[in-house]
């Protein structure tokens, strides 16, 4: 039984690309994956799952329909299944994300942003 | 639809019990909940789940049969389902746990420290 910790700043120094989600640990079915993003992401939903993003270092927006949400460093969100909405940050930000496993990034709308390869760091 | 942030600081700033988890947030069929530890928990395990912590601030260390890990700010561990461990702290740590509804603290060594009322915070 391989049991040891996980260090985010250690997972961070390993990749600089944006909008690429690494994984870094499982639970059960879920997963939890590590992502640096900045600038804009593109408008999606998720049709089956809720995705929660934790904000690790730095702050990003989340765009919704009717509304923005800031998140900053210490905070986290919890985007409801169906429910469209658009990432984007200003400065380079660090999140934690955590959903089931296969979930792919830009969820109903591929693009050049859609990442279906499932990279472990 | 009701979609807001969740800030760790202002929820721990609304209890200071310790062992005693608060739910924050719901993941389809899975919560985040905010828990104070300070000393010694009880050897337990969880038959049917793996159990995720992620230091918010402080330092905990989690035994196992043969090792135990030391996690600090910015550190995770997951715990396989079915393996006995027994998280412990010298100062205050503050903890964000992501596992199953349901699933209580204790595991299957129920006790004083048990909960088994699901609290919201």
């Amino acid at each position: 039984m391989n049991i040891d910790k996980i260090n985010f700043n250690e997972k961070f120094s390993k990749f600089n690309d944006y909008w690429s989600p690494r994984i870094i640990a499982e639970l059960n079915d879920y997963q939890f994956k590590v992502v640096k993003i900045k600038d804009e992401f593109v408008w999606h939903s998720h049709r089956n799952t809720d995705e929660a993003f934790i904000v690790l270092d730095g702050e990003m927006w989340i765009k919704f329909i009717d509304k923005e949400i800031h998140l900053s460093k210490g905070e986290m969100l919890v985007v409801p299944k169906g429910i469209e909405h658009k990432p984007h940050a200003i400065q380079e930000c660090q999140v934690l994300i955590v959903e089931p496993k296969g979930v792919v990034n830009t969820g109903d709308n591929n693009g050049e942003l859609t990442k279906t390869n499932e990279e472990w760091i």
